[in-house]
């Protein structure tokens, strides 16, 4: 691969450079200038070109063509691979070409070496992948999915793209964003009678997806096991550093599965599995964003067993606690964040509550047959971010399926994947954003995403 | 792996049995019986578990209790590995259980055995994955994805999720789908002054994506090369087999690009290479799917070097050529698909079709500064499909940029980008639909894409 990695330019990426050089070699790199020292003979210079965030140094002759070499702009350097006094490698250029300037005086919004509040960096979206924190997330991102992709694959998983473009809302949660097409005459021209004008394209109201898990499930009728990694949306008025208008989630469903606690088993795997494989490709920028967000970098749920406990247990644990917590416990609503960092600390590791009641979780979990007002659901709570997925069995049978009081109108599709030769099928969800931010310690979700849309916000 | 593959369930998945088991294993499988054979002492059932589109067949005891099985149920098989007759291994069941009914005579859409028209199939859509030319479609999608990820990774390019909420509609095209909260109390909720009320969400008018090139230019500035792989939107009233509303378009952006030749040799390596990967993770559902699409397995286009012509020579061509041609010649608008498929038959190969007249491309596209009548712009023309990717080098220079007459308002955050250190890149766009229509020979997009949206339909 080394020729294709270089055969449209004759650079090498400074991540590279580490990985397969020695001192003596001669080699070119291309990237922008961050930092620049001048000392008695020598200019030092400290160039990034995206690939890491660890420092790179150029040591050129103080010559008066590189006089004007400045931070902001873009250079190709040729020289030898030295060893520098601190032991990391260094490129002593007896080349440097200027191949842009970085006019950084006429209005660039990131002064070099400054600490830059998030809120300020996020308020120039276009220039934000030149903040390396921001780049290092970018990097981590997307090692993480390639991680999520690699594993999903060796265990035969299909990878399903779920659609977009639905005409259900899923769990019916309600807040959801409609689609149309913008042209007026557009949807003249596909006008029928009694559809409504702004209706014509499609012919009914289209919403955009909140989830794909009942489009997987269809299709794990035929395939077995599936997932989806597919963008999500949700037109809620939040502020919260949790929640964003569009999102990943990171979906699966599994065909005979008949057992929540394997479902729980398979998750606990699937993620210290794929962290364990983030850390091996991202340590560095892992600890860069650490760092930056004054996190710990200390991922002790990678090393011990996770818990499985009951919602009664559970909710057990919390009322005897009652004192210690900061919001009311409720027996209709569900544990606070605050509930579920509680028990996590409780438990001393990541732990599954499963088993909940009935009527806090949507229609197609499947229901107790030992206990008609339980289901068989289960919700990981984790350190930091509190809850990260949330998965169940499926109802199989169609007729309790049918009967849920809860079933949207225009799901029969829904309860036939039932009917012809049904299995026992389960699966869970996770948020994508809020795994970035577990593994990586950033407080505020509009920094683990490229191009955060929020409300009042959709830049670019 | 083999622990995590099975832990969940005890069974062995189809695909998995030719691989890893032997003659006299005791394994079992789980899956639907898609054709029962009655013979004198044995039942021969033909079971499907979605892995795979070869056919397994499972021998069971002509005893009275598994008088019952027939298509369409799902059963579990506990037996022994033997080799058929025929060479393939069979499974010889000491024990069948039925886990569920087929009840397939209460309506199932789909009788096993019989050829069904993919128009047909695609009215049961919920039910579709069920069909064995859909699930193999689906397992060389997924496959074709990963083997996409694997190659841009190994690459050093980073994975950018590009928005698909955005305030801007790309090349202009007009076609776009505008989204908003569907509730109208929301919408209430977070009004403001001289913000029109659909739009009080976001402060502004905000459409679906119809591409992630601009976005992904902004994180090349920071990142070096990057590529999306994500979703795309078109609001076109079009009927065309090669047109859906929701697609998927893989795009890179590559930095410190100077040449378009050299971007056709990275995507004629590229497609060559993921091909490849394909045909060794996938070549019999290829197979499979070919021969039920009566298209030619024969992806000669692999092994030939991929020519390049400029636009005045392909032009000339296809005027020495007018009689062949079913569609008059046009200098406005481009090659019509029968016109792109007589250039690739013309050379035999492959074509990329380069240094396009500016006036009939978008205004991002690099100029020739020998002559400005000309953009450095590329078509790629592949047999069966014509284009299958689009590309450029991006102009670099901010005054050039600013000055185009077709840049649209509120890109200035697009000139911003060349400004600080601005750097030559390059990139292209590939339908990922049309790839999989030009490896597997399907005719309608419609059948390679798990939940199709096109006018009048938006299923499930």
């Amino acid at each position: 691969m080394l020729f294709l990695k270089r055969f449209y330019s004759n650079s090498q990426r400074i991540a590279q450079v580490a990985k397969s050089s020695k001192p003596g070699d001669s080699l070119s790199i291309q990237g922008w200038i961050r930092n620049v020292r001048k000392l008695k003979s020598h200019t030092f210079l400290d160039i990034n070109d995206g690939s890491t965030s660890t420092k790179f140094q150029v040591v050129v002759p103080k010559t008066p063509e590189n006089q004007h070499l400045a931070p902001g702009s873009v250079i190709s350097a040729e020289g030898q691979i030295q060893v520098a006094p601190n032991g990391s490698y260094e490129l002593h250029a007896s080349h440097v070409e200027t191949l842009a300037d970085g006019h950084l005086q006429e209005g660039y919004p990131f002064a070099p070496k400054q600490k830059l509040p998030p809120e300020y960096v996020r308020e120039h979206l276009h220039l934000r992948s030149r903040v390396d924190y921001i780049a290092a997330q970018m990097r981590i991102r997307h090692k993480a999915q390639k991680a999520i992709h690699d594993y999903m694959d060796e265990l035969d998983f299909v990878q399903i793209n779920t659609p977009l473009l639905t005409t259900n809302d899923c769990e019916g949660a309600g807040e959801v964003f409609r689609v149309q097409p913008d042209s007026e005459a557009l949807l003249k021209t596909m006008a029928k009678p009694n559809v409504p004008a702004e209706q014509s394209y499609f012919d009914e109201k289209v919403f955009l997806s909140v989830s794909g898990q009942l489009h997987l499930e269809a299709m794990t009728y035929g395939l077995g096991n599936t997932y989806t990694f597919s963008p999500a949306f949700r037109a809620e008025n939040s502020k919260s550093p949790l929640h964003l208008a569009e999102f990943y989630m990171f979906e699966a469903e599994l065909s005979h599965l008949k057992e929540v606690d394997k479902l729980a088993a398979f998750i606990e795997q699937m993620l210290k599995s794929i962290t364990t494989r983030l850390l091996e490709s991202s340590s560095d920028d892992l600890n860069f964003c650490q760092r930056n967000a004054n996190a710990s970098s200390d991922l002790a749920w990678l090393n011990v067993p996770w818990k499985i406990a009951s919602y009664d247990e559970a909710l057990q644990i919390l009322q005897d606690n009652a004192d210690s917590l900061k919001t009311p416990i409720s027996i209709q609503d569900g544990f606070s964040k605050d509930q579920e960092l509680f028990l996590v600390s409780h438990f001393a590791a990541p732990v599954f509550v499963v088993d909940w009641p009935a009527q806090q979780k949507p229609f197609y979990m499947k229901v107790s047959r030992s206990n008609p007002n339980r289901v068989h659901a289960l919700d990981l709570l984790m350190p930091a971010v509190g809850e990260l997925c949330g998965g169940s069995l499926r109802e199989s049978d169609p007729s309790v399926l049918s009967s849920h009081p809860q079933l949207p109108k225009n799901l029969s599709w829904y309860v036939d994947l039932r009917k012809y030769g049904g299995v026992p099928t389960g699966g869970f969800g996770m948020g994508f954003e809020r795994y970035l931010q577990l593994v990586t310690g950033v407080k505020n979700i509009r920094d683990v995403i490229p191009f955060p849309r929020y409300p009042h916000s959709c830049k670019m």
